[in-house]
């Protein structure tokens, strides 16, 4: 399981100051906080609020704030494709590109990007018409960003697809389309893309929102799901993927296996 | 899902003691206490301390206790077929046999029984061999499950297959195939046979056996487990039951969700 962490992210107030404020600090304490709950992968994300133009500076600030203090890969979280560009340009190690949605245009865009910075990518199993209502639909979509990554020489290692959630207090019905989905995805081809997942938006707006994200998740890894972004420093949550991960067969049992799966 | 509880067994020592004692307050103490945590059937089990000659009548003197207090159905829970016939004759209301294995000597002792007592009846995928290393040779056993209980005129939704789990820090290599099994179980007829699941023999001996029993719970309902033999007053259980349940669209959600649960 690949914890992308989620906290890089001008949504929250603390980063969305920081950025204002040019101040490091909290951006790099997000980084190191992150690294030693468990993430694999810090998620980058400059926020709404940073205008268009500043984003590829923004964006490059914070990849190299991040790597500074922290060893992990970033992914370049970003709708602008200037500043999903700058983001990759000033990372260190193989960073990934979130998102590439199943629209031909952004795929057009984002795949060759992908293979020309050698970087993994999140597929979005959604196009113009949204997001779909059911598992096939979703495939079929995955099965577009399979064939476009194959295309650009992207392996599949490097594509996760995202079969996207949706919150079960207003649309219930997808969330065991999501966990069907997974199981198609991972057959589309072999060797199978790898599978993420956008974990918070299930339980949007829901009363015991930990509970549900940590739920969901372990059902998600039950069907195929292989990584997701998540709070990495929710530790229920992280224990919970920990433990699926040895009822996975996918690392060995041993009694300190909570400790085991942070500190890879 | 259908929780089914546990406690009422001679392997805990209050329950042994109120057996030798003959004290039914233990006894009724634990049915309250787990039909008020949300336990939809009471397992009963006089344990291995009561002598052989003894179990019919301490069978049904538990069953007794247990349905003076509760209004939930039992499991009538032994290794001796005489004990389970006691049980079955002074339950009230639909009882469940726990359990036939697939041996045919059992499936030819235990079938006609639940058949006879119109009961629900728990079959183990396992024969003289043991407990098979597979999904697939589980799957089997479950084939010949579903063939007896057939001849028998069991309907499939009284039938209730357990697929086995072992304690994943012996053999760790059991807990995906039994992931595996019960989709292959949920596909063996149309309808399709129940699944159940004794739950905690997957974390015996392991460090923090609550996480590891809760989250192979809701992993197995993401694969189509629709029932367990748990601690039906392991509360963080049980919400994970209920979130699971919020999840696969099977409750509809209401923000009062975990209470809902445990009230239907």
């Amino acid at each position: 399981m690949i914890i992308i962490g989620e906290r890089i992210n001008g949504m929250f107030v603390d980063i969305r100051e920081a950025i204002q404020a040019k101040d490091p600090k909290p951006i790099q304490e997000w980084a190191v906080k992150q690294e030693e709950a468990g993430a694999h992968i810090l998620d980058i994300n400059t926020g709404a609020s940073v205008m268009k133009d500043e984003q590829p500076a923004v964006m490059e600030w914070l990849v190299k704030l991040a790597q500074e203090v922290s060893k992990l890969p970033v992914a370049i979280d970003s709708t602008n494709p200037i500043a999903i560009e700058a983001g990759l340009k000033a990372a260190r190690g193989k960073a990934m590109i979130n998102s590439t949605t199943a629209e031909q245009a952004k795929m057009d865009l984002y795949m060759p990007m992908a293979a020309k910075y050698n970087a993994q990518i999140i597929g979005l199993a959604m196009n113009e018409k949204g997001v779909p209502k059911t598992a096939d639909d979703r495939a079929a979509l995955a099965m577009e960003l399979v064939v476009n990554a194959d295309m650009n020489g992207i392996p599949m290692q490097d594509l996760f697809i995202d079969p996207l959630a949706l919150p079960c207090n207003v649309a219930q019905e997808h969330a065991p389309e999501v966990l069907a989905a997974l199981r198609q995805i991972k057959m589309l081809a072999s060797p199978a893309p790898m599978t993420t997942l956008g974990l918070s938006n299930v339980s949007q707006r829901c009363t015991n929102r930990p509970l549900i994200n940590r739920t969901f998740l372990v059902m998600c890894m039950a069907c195929g799901l292989d990584s997701a972004i998540v709070d990495a420093n929710d530790n229920d949550l992280v224990d919970a993927a920990a433990a699926a991960n040895v009822l996975l067969n996918k690392d060995i049992y041993c009694d300190s296996y909570l400790k085991t799966f942070r500190q890879r």
